[in-house]
C-alpha cells in the first residue's frame, strides 16, 4: 500500500522533469501519473512531495493525510482559518466535506451544518461534529441560502463547496454572512461552468476562493495533522469504510463510484 | 458647506425611520436623501451617522472622510489590510482609486500601479504614492494581466476595481497573484452585468470580495483618519482640485462629468 505519502501538485510547484532515469526492475521506465504515481509497488516521485512522518503512525492511516482528508481539515484550517465560535456551513459531505467538517469541529466551530441530498449523511457527519442538516429536497419553496440565513440569523460565517458545481458554489456564497462570510470552493466543476456573481452583492463584502490543497503545505502540515491523530484529536479511522487488496483495485473503484465508500484503503502487500 | 460628516449607509444600517417629525423653518417635512441629505443647510440623518472629529480640522477637508477618501483609503487599511512591502496594482484612478494608492502608501506597500486610460493620472498618482502606471491603450497586444504579472512576478498582492465594469473587476481578479492574491471591487458596476469567474481558476487560491465603505466604521475610524491628517499623515489637500459657492453647484457637477475634477467643495455659506 502507500505508505509513503505523494500529495497533490500545486501550481508552480516544481516537477521532477528527470524521471525518465528511473526504471523498474525489468529496465522499463517509470513515469508519474499526476505526480501521485500511486497504485504501483514503484513509483518515482519528486522530493519536494514526500513527507516524513512518526513511525507510530500505521500506514493505512497515514496514506489518509494525502490527499482528501488533509484538503479538508486544510480548508478550515489554513484556507479560511475558522474561528472559535463561528458558524460554517458544508456544500457536499464526501470524504472532502466530512474532512471539512472534521477541521471545523477542531477549529472550535460552534455550528457546522451539512447540505446534503443523501439525508443518511447527517447520522454520519455527526461522528465529525456535524450539529446540523439541510437536505434541498426537503426545504420546499425556500432555497438553501434562505435555510441556512435563517439557522446562523444572517449567513454562514463559513461556507465550503466540496461537490464541484458552479450552482452550488452560488448557492454557497449567497449562504455566507453579508460583511464577513467566507466562502471556499473546493469541487473541481464537473462541467466546466463558469462561476456568476451578482456585481451588485458582491459589494456587500462577502470573500470567496478555491483551494487545490486546502492551503497545507505538505513538508509541515502533515506531521501536524499526524500527530494531531496520534493525540487522538483527529479522527481518520471514521473515514476508512473498506480495505480490499491491491487485485480488488476495481472492487474500490465500484464502491466509490456508488458512494458506497468514504476512503477504501488499497493494501499493496496484502 | 457640509461640515457634519453625514455617512453612506452600510447593508443593515439602522435607519431612522422617524424623519418626518423634522421639518425645515417654514414647516416642510425634511426628508433622507440616500442617508447623505448632503448640499442643504438643514438636514436629518441618523445618529449612528454622525461622527465627532477635532475642531482642530478644517471642515473643507472634514467632508472628504465622509465618503470617497475613506473609501479608498479604507479599502486598502481594513477591506484588504494591505501588508508592507506588498505589491498593489489600483484599476481607475478618479477620486476612490487615487484614495486606494494613498491607503497603499499608508500601508507601506513597495509598489503601487495604476492602471488608467487617460496618462495624465500617473504624474497626479504619484502625488499619493503611485510608483508604476499601465495605460491599456499602450500595451500593444498583451493584456493588462499579462503586463502585471510581468512587473510584479506573478501578480500583484492586492487588486482593486475602482470604475465600475464587470470586465474591468475579472482583469484586476486575473492580475491578482495566485495563491493568496486579494481583488477588492469598489466600484458599482455600471450596466449592472454579473462576474463571470471561470471555476478552475478559482482554486488557484485567490480570493475576490467587494467593498461599500472600505470597511470602514465611521465612528472609531474616521477620528483616526481626521488625526492622521492633522499629523501629517494622510494627504488630503490633493484631492480638493476645486471649491465654489453653492449657487454653483451645477459647475461643481459639470467639472465632476468631464473628469475635470477630484473633489470640489461646496460652500453652503459662503
Amino acid at each position: 500500500m502507500c505508505s509513503f505519502l505523494p500529495f497533490q501538485v500545486s501550481p508552480g510547484m516544481p516537477r521532477d522533469r528527470d524521471s525518465s532515469r528511473f526504471s523498474d526492475n525489468m529496465g522499463r521506465t517509470i513515469h508519474h501519473f499526476l505526480n501521485v504515481s500511486s497504485f504501483s509497488e514503484y513509483t518515482v516521485v519528486d522530493v519536494a512531495h514526500l513527507v516524513k512522518v512518526d513511525p507510530a503512525l500505521p500506514p493505512e492511516k497515514a496514506c489518509l493525510l494525502s490527499c482528501g482528508v488533509s484538503t479538508g481539515v486544510g480548508a478550515a484550517w489554513k484556507a479560511a482559518e475558522v474561528v472559535e465560535g463561528s458558524t460554517v456551513a458544508v456544500f457536499g459531505l464526501g470524504a472532502v466535506g466530512l474532512a471539512v467538517v472534521e477541521g471545523a469541529r477542531l477549529r472550535g466551530a460552534a455550528k457546522i451544518i451539512g447540505v446534503d441530498l443523501n439525508p443518511q449523511k447527517f447520522e454520519l457527519g455527526k461522528k465529525f461534529g456535524l450539529t446540523d442538516f439541510v437536505n434541498p429536497n426537503e426545504i420546499g419553496e425556500r432555497s438553501v441560502s434562505q435555510v441556512i440565513s435563517e439557522m446562523t440569523g444572517g449567513g454562514a460565517d463559513y461556507c465550503f463547496e466540496c461537490i464541484g458545481l458552479a450552482s452550488l458554489m452560488q448557492s454557497a456564497y449567497e449562504s455566507s454572512r453579508k460583511g464577513w462570510g467566507k466562502t471556499i470552493v473546493l469541487g473541481v466543476e464537473m462541467h466546466g461552468q463558469p462561476l456568476s456573481l451578482d456585481t451588485r452583492r458582491i459589494l456587500e463584502g462577502k470573500w470567496i476562493t478555491g483551494s487545490l490543497f486546502g492551503g497545507i503545505k505538505a513538508k509541515t502540515d502533515i506531521p501536524i495533522l499526524a500527530k494531531k491523530y496520534l493525540d487522538k484529536e483527529l479522527h481518520l479511522d471514521s473515514f476508512i469504510t473498506h480495505e480490499v487488496g491491491f487485485e480488488d483495485i476495481n472492487k474500490a473503484f465500484e464502491l466509490l463510484n456508488h458512494g458506497k465508500s468514504l476512503r477504501c484503503i488499497i493494501w499493496m502487500d496484502k
